[in-house]
């Protein structure tokens, strides 16, 4: 049970929304936002819901120059009943806790930012779409504040979430892209901070998906920081790979991300009795795999697509047409539902949707 | 030539400053700031010094998520004439812009950016603190600000200035610390961006050095990402090693940050005639160094404390103690002449010194 009490001021001067076909991803936001503040005297403090509206900081603020920040990313999906409702949001906690010990940052108490992002969602209800595809994505994060030039831990930080109403990730649902086998760029190595959602892993990412933006791909495959052999995640997602119909992820090993949407994927293959398996798993072993054949599927898993095939991979030059270019039926399935799950037309035997109200 | 015209606004209530002997680093600032705008359509435009306030930003702005920054740390010395002078601001500015191409964020004009540096620092000139080893610490850095959720580079930004009075970093002058060898947590990876000078690479730093705070260590060294084997900076500076009678500084190889004052320490030894070389040299390289007594001196480099020597360095708890804890002779003939160059009491045969007005 929480502690804390939520101060709601209500915004007055509510925006015009956006048309549902015109949203796009996290372009536009809602009316209002969730603060907390933090003190290593008070701790977490003063948790309010406030309208939407400029943080005003210190130029020395720490985020502005060492980068002490964490961050989730989640969706609330409005049912064709009118319920709105999470996926799975103890996780996106658990792991915003944990990408909080990674970066130094102290820990939040999980049940109550649940809480409060429910109680920000049903201010905002409003905000939530309801045309097939589309959702609010709930962005919470947190700066260190500390306006202070020394490298070390900032003292002070604030814990904020914002949200925003979203399209279709692909507009004719889901869409086989084209992928890059990075070779030059690394995204994060073991011992350094893959494994937490923080925004230094995503700014070392951006260089080589402008490159193969320009060169036509939709998203890059990063490999290991090591031997630059395993693979390890696609652009910003999870990566899955059926092959001779045994379905293979990447292990978790500290420099990749653990996905909400990988897990699951990983649980929902198991409760279909689909094989699947968590191992390393090298760029040329799933040469070798569709060379012969044997590479049935590729697919990324990710918040904002859910599932997003891979209907090319260009590994040096050495093209693979992966099922025909065509999203494979696992892709499919699993999609499907996911996003039934998510949007309330499909069976939840895992208990992983949260009502909001 | 710059184009560029930078408008004042003067603040009307400058603050207190803050007594010679009780400056720290990074904890107070001026009553000025310099800020200027990037957009798509304009470039880099408005160019402005205005009283020292607050950023004000959307929460969806992307340095608050992705992390997409750069910045850069000098610093402006009174001499006892009382001039104040920059100690090689071109390197800043060069290398600003190379951490700005790493980082996909649109170059500076270098030449226009030490103008406003001057002007700001002229603006601000009676913060600039007089006595030894006090100095004005100069801090430009680049912010991304599109208020948008996608991970993609920013298209709007904000180059800013800001300065704040210094104290000595070692009260005493120099004084050797001890360090930690660090074998779990990398803070670069080739491929990675540790060459550039951006907030990820201090944000994933953290862990390691509180931890190695906890154990009694000023500062830890950090081994390459790769191998774990290679010595590649320590803390947040570069580091050489005097081993029998040649110096040697780890080379650069993309994950090394390109220390102005690491260069400035290879000039001035060739300068000397005293042998000194980069490459790679490994963490048993330096510890067989040391049991057959050849490990004569080991330091740091940086622009925050100039030479600061190791007097200790632990690794897997094999404890080496380097020149009997004291600081070496090169070591204190760099902080010497380096500094000396920087307050003006040595000459500066290289041209190292910029004069503000």
């Amino acid at each position: 049970m929480s502690q804390y009490t939520i101060t709601v001021i209500k915004n007055e001067q509510p925006k015009p929304k956006p048309a549902s076909d015109q949203l796009m991803f996290g372009k536009y936001f809602t009316d209002h936002m969730f603060i907390q503040d933090y003190s290593e005297e008070r701790g977490w403090h003063n948790p309010r819901i406030i309208p939407y509206e400029p943080i005003s900081l210190d130029p020395a603020a720490m985020i502005f120059h060492y980068g002490q920040t964490v961050f989730e990313g989640l969706k609330a999906y409005k049912t064709k009943e009118g319920q709105i409702q999470l996926f799975r949001p103890d996780k996106n906690m658990e792991r915003l806790n944990r990408s909080n010990d990674r970066m130094c940052i102290p820990a939040i108490d999980e049940e109550f930012a649940i809480d409060a992002i429910k109680h920000l969602v049903h201010i905002d209800h409003e905000w939530v779409p309801d045309t097939p595809g589309t959702s609010l994505y709930i962005r919470p994060f947190i700066i260190s504040t500390e306006p202070y030039l020394g490298v070390s831990p900032s003292s002070t930080y604030q814990f904020i979430v914002i949200l925003s109403p979203v399209g279709s990730y692909y507009k004719e649902g889901i869409n086989p892209v084209k992928i890059a086998v990075e070779n030059d760029y690394v995204r994060a190595v073991k011992g350094g901070t893959g494994e937490a959602k923080t925004a230094g892993n995503y700014a070392s990412s951006l260089k080589a998906q402008v490159i193969g933006e320009q060169e036509g791909y939709a998203q890059v495959l990063w490999l290991d920081g090591v031997e630059k052999k395993y693979i390890e995640e696609v652009g910003s997602m999870n990566v899955f790979f059926k092959i001779n119909g045994e379905v293979i992820t990447p292990m978790l090993n500290g420099s990749i991300l653990n996905g909400v949407t990988r897990n699951s994927v990983i649980e929902l293959l198991n409760y279909w009795n689909i094989p699947v398996v968590e191992r390393r798993i090298t760029m040329q072993e799933l040469f070798d795999s569709y060379q012969k054949g044997e590479l049935e599927e590729a697919f990324g898993s990710g918040t904002a697509a859910v599932i997003s095939p891979i209907g090319e991979l260009n590994w040096d030059d050495q093209k693979m047409i992966i099922n025909q270019g065509k999203t494979g039926e696992i892709s499919r399935k699993l999609y499907d539902t996911l996003t039934g799950i998510q949007y309330g037309t499909e069976e939840d035997p895992f208990n992983w949707i949260i009502k909001v109200k």
